[in-house]
């Protein structure tokens, strides 16, 4: 069976127990959560989120520039008045070197990828600073409160960066 | 208090249970999960997946143009083999239409964004046959199994489309 195929047999489980059908679109919390889209980190969990509070967005490395479209439509067509960055440690991004991985994908997959920047990490504090500070300068982005954090994943908690 | 402070705040809740200290990088289930930033949605809940498990890409309307970067790392940084896109009903991306929007954030913001392209959507069927042709047409994409759902807001269920 295919991944797929089992996510619809869970799907079935939460359908069972579905008491949300009258949420609104605009979340509750008026919050944009920018974070990465690693295996270990569950937003919701280690935020306490529920369905309806956050607008979520996630890329390898939760990665800032990527993500302004998506943060442009949260805050002026959906309200979003907050953002969080959350990198976290142990991060792939960190391993990365770009040139060899282009070589890599080059390799694997014969296609030329060196028009794409797979934005890699050399510091966590770096790359938190540099996306927060990316937002706050970019003049389409709404002058509201945002932070930076790193998950740390040893332990669960989110340590405040700026 | 800010959101982010709130988040402080319910974090210490999850650091206080953490048992998941030793999870590897890799996605267990090997599985890249493409789906939107919408509040409604905990793809977690509804997938039924736990720490671990799955990458999780999410940004507004699920599009898959915009994943590239991140599937590309994902398949060949971190072993995913399995692509699920998954769009759903009500979604933000369905009320958008492209001028007005720019228009709205130039009234706005005072910013020309007319350089970026906000992916909206017109029919939901379309958008996720269409997000899914593009990664299986994709020489960067390996050869793996890619499937299309739409998620229900008002009932919690995955469709299956493709």
């Amino acid at each position: 069976m295919t991944v797929a195929g089992e996510f619809e047999v869970a799907n079935q489980q939460y359908v069972a127990g579905f008491d949300k059908a009258d949420l609104p679109m605009p979340p509750g919390r008026k919050v944009f959560v920018l974070t990465c889209m690693d295996a270990r980190l569950d937003p919701a969990k280690f935020l306490g989120l529920e369905e309806g509070h956050a607008h979520v967005y996630r890329n390898a490395g939760g990665r800032a520039v990527e993500a302004l479209r998506s943060l442009i439509i949260s805050q002026q067509a959906l309200g979003t008045r907050e953002v969080v960055v959350i990198h976290h440690t142990d991060c792939g991004m960190l391993l990365i070197d770009e040139e060899d991985f282009r070589a890599t994908v080059k390799e694997n997959t014969g296609e030329d990828v060196s028009h794409i920047s797979f934005l890699n990490i050399k510091d966590l504090r770096d790359s938190v600073k540099s996306d927060v500070e990316f937002l706050k300068k970019n003049a389409a982005v709404l002058d509201v409160p945002i932070s930076g954090y790193i998950f740390d994943v040893k332990t669960g908690k989110i340590n405040k960066i700026v």
